[in-house]
């Protein structure tokens, strides 16, 4: 039974705790850090069994029964708070992305190398069961090379205009699973990107400098094409879907809804729309990624997304808005 | 936060042990008994928090710390157990079937009607998402009045033949959930019940006096007709689909898979299995039944399934029956 | 190419017409004969090309050119056509039902055999692309040996209460197609029937003596149930599918629709309504029928649908409205 | 009722001639030249009811009784034949492409506009039902303003390496159905195209100086973005698939199947493959192109896909073409 602690408590930072504290079997979280805890996250850990709630998360770095530590704080804290994990010996499982800044990322890399500790970031969707089908398909052979990916990924509403001014650009922020999901679907490099992006949801948007709308075609080292389309806005719910297609076949999945029914009336037929919300959507894949983390921990094997799986997508969402903003094809040679 | 002690702490005691432990928040299960717990039940226990392990369940009867208890013994203890946690002021929920004796039925209502305690039956499929969703939309009016109810329910493989000997005949063991729902989606009583039933699956079944395949005509109060096919054995899977028709529409339910994944090859284009395991497809729904039992006791309001509820998919069962033995439609009236 | 009659050019006689002038290789209509033939009826049949069209039948069966006559005339006059084409010598397509009454059936099939004449029955859905699909998964032995039947067949409109009264109530008018298909699907002949009907669409059916939803148990030569469920009227369009379940899996088929199209708003997902009308939904199997007919005649082989397939479902019809008048299993052997 | 001339009665000629022939009222096919016609093509048209067959495209071009001409020669040859038939006074049909030579197109349009004749241009797929619907969806607004446009593209198998040779690359081969259904669906104009292809499928087509796997990128007038991802061999058939995404929904249509049969066993839930062959998939949209070239030939009304139409998307095609080489995305202002 391994012990953590995890450092910020907002909503990711609860999701982990929830999905330790009830799924998985050989870990409890010992205390959670936030500078911002107040009264009802204090009452949310007590609630969990979580029996120590604490504002500076020097205490669990200097807790020498605390194995391993989730960073769950604001992203620009990411790669410090991992950095002193690190050198406390802890292992670390980081939410996405570790920093915005490449060198900061590398220090991170750096350090948890020294130490010798595990690194996993926080990509949940590749412990999505849709995502998992799409690859267990592609690894056993069922579709053959892979010649092209189709990945739709669309929030169902745009977030608050000044969390768009501090998200770093729709890349960083939104595509940055995409991209993962394509370097974890095809079990390739992305070598190339070019982006077309336009402001259609929200001028505000527009205005803060960033996008809504886009499509990233991605060239990859196996000679495959990969194509993202994003939209700040889906109306109808949290579209999240993709396809890979290859020399045998090709294999897609569709959104999880709430049921499967349908009613025909003399208007239609109506089946249930996606869900809507990334919790409802991803919860069992938050569940998952913990189980693995631990078992990692536990038995010192590798841990599913490691540091490159962290550096890898922030680079192509930077070759990304380097594409956007000087309108050509641009390799990922080309950044840094 | 109530106190719940399980009586029997088998498959389904654990079943709703995990789910109060896990997501129910106004309750807690102080304490289990079973008079064949064994070390690994023990461990179960302990490992979701439950500090009382007894053989003997007197000791939850007698403990006036617990404030209602599960019945989730084996089915020929159902009434006896009922009825000494009634006597015992507790509130109770057994599951199903209450009794297969109707008068010992009868008595353990009454035995509840005098105590004044909740008694909830376990009926689980309500609470199942696909099924919620049907009885929304018959509720909400939008298939207007009920003409046709149409339920395929089909276990992915048949039990061993000395559970078919003990089982009380498929209508009472499996069928039953689907007599409920027809109850349930149709607001209506079932009036009259004509069945077929034949041995298909496996001839052992049909020494054993029982039958594996079946489709059964049921006519309602309310003027519609409900009719349901079983079959022992659907090699693809759990096969638990619902369909009402109204003078608006018509909604349906289809069944839940692993994952949405679609393969398409030269071979074929293959989606995924229904989920084969019932525990598997109504994990959810016996969560949300405890949650509304635990609801009901502690705010003090109707339980969603009474005694009512408990007895009426018995008569029914006890119809077919008749009508399967004498080849003729079966009044309820006709019944005990 | 050979030389066909068309006796009744209402709606059925134009469908066949213009499927063999359109479709069929080696025949074309020579006449047709309607003694209400309109205007509007004489242009009809000089656009598909048909250069003769008469008031009086004997024109077709004095006609020694003729090799074949289509009987499409009032389901009175079915009988008396089908006998004077056969001992006229000619092929005979005589559209369902050959006759209400089982003597005058039996008459028929007498006169056709002595005539050494081809002799096929309307039952157009044999020919239909979704049904052949679960023909040859049964008879491909994909779903092993056949256990359970499930058919629902509902007509998007009730007909006008005229036609109700001269239908011979709803099983021979409308579940003719049904059992039809059961026999089809099963490979297997019914032995009994039990039939729960009412009268939820419209109470002037009632008071006509006929009803408008229906259940019907069929128990088949072969050991498996077969279930039917009508209704007179599905808002949402002309509902026709099936499943055939078996000893090793199970398959159906669902409604054609207009396009694949799905549209997803905030209001929902939303798809195609089956297409509404049966000559749209069934176009293709008439023109199937029709190329089966002629080829049987031009190549001297069996038709597809013979008089025995012709007179079964018709005894079927008879015994399920003897088990709705008496409410209980009849046997086929009741019959006559 | 009109009269028509085919030139050319390969397998595209057969097609409208079928269609024309069999299901559009106001004309028939007088007379098809083509100057390689067989034995076996003189008795495809005799059995159609066509009565001149000639070699000579002359003597359609000089018949005066001839009131259009459908050009469905070969591809270096659309544009001669249809200037031929204009300057003859006859409205034209014309197959697409009207000539990959870009003066020559012009040229063609010229001498149409001069002779004040009808030019329709073959894009059949506006006529689907499938991307009909879409259309419609998108007129009415129900999806709003158009954001996305993805539209799947997939041949079931690549064509032999001599077609390909002379096909002028898969762009205006292929693509071109895709540019023009980008067109059709968004109601706005392409500014600019951005082409990533590779050889994945066979490396003779690489050879051959062509690609057989692409993602084609394209910025439109009215903002959105368009991404049509192509490949030439889909080993489970004709994949054609199209969504258009908005600012109020989305609407997406998939392939139409032989059968809506679904079969379960213990090894999955197995569909059709889509329907394989253009002919088969497209066949109506062929029948309905014919009818609305002659309805307004009949009536004297617009034709639905017009000279510009044709023009459009080879511009497309050979800016996308150019990308390819260049690497970089091409306004559409730049080619010619």
């Amino acid at each position: 039974m391994i012990k953590l602690g995890i450092i910020g408590f907002g909503r990711i930072g609860r999701v982990h705790a929830e999905s330790i504290m009830n799924y998985v079997k050989d870990a409890e979280v010992k205390a959670v850090a936030d500078p911002y805890i107040n009264e009802e996250g204090e009452k949310a850990a007590l609630e969990l069994g979580i029996k120590n709630v604490y504002q500076d998360h020097k205490k669990i770095i200097d807790d020498p029964e605390i194995d391993a530590v989730l960073v769950c704080s604001s992203t620009d804290t990411h790669s410090q708070m991992s950095i002193e994990a690190a050198e406390a010996g802890k292992d670390v499982f980081c939410e996405k992305p570790i920093d915005k800044n490449l060198a900061k990322i590398e220090e991170v890399l750096d350090v948890v190398e020294k130490a010798g500790v595990k690194f996993q970031v926080g990509f949940n969707r590749r412990f999505d069961h849709n995502f998992q089908a799409v690859k267990e398909n592609v690894e056993s052979g069922k579709i053959g090379d892979v010649h092209l990916i189709n990945i739709t990924s669309r929030d169902p509403e745009a977030p608050p205009i000044e969390y768009v001014k501090g998200s770093g650009g729709m890349f960083l922020d939104m595509t940055i699973h995409d991209f993962d999901m394509v370097r974890f679907l095809s079990g390739s490099e992305v070598e190339e990107v070019y982006a077309a992006g336009e402001v259609l949801v929200n001028p505000e948007i527009g205005e803060a400098g960033d996008i809504d709308t886009a499509v990233i075609t991605l060239k990859l080292a196996n000679g495959a094409i990969a194509v993202i389309n994003n939209s700040r806005e889906a109306v109808y719910g949290y579209d999240q879907r993709a396809e890979v297609f290859g020399s045998k076949g090709a294999v897609e999945v569709s959104n999880d809804k709430p049921s499967t029914a349908v009613l025909s009336t003399k208007d239609g037929v109506e089946a249930e729309k996606p869900l809507y919300f990334f919790l409802e959507r991803y919860m069992e894949s938050f569940a998952e990624e913990m189980k693995q983390f631990v078992n990692a921990v536990v038995n010192d094997t590798e841990v599913p997304v490691d540091g490159r799986d962290g550096i890898k997508p922030i680079l192509i969402a930077k070759a990304a808005q380097k594409s956007l903003e000087e309108n050509r094809p641009v390799k990922l040679s080309e950044i840094k």
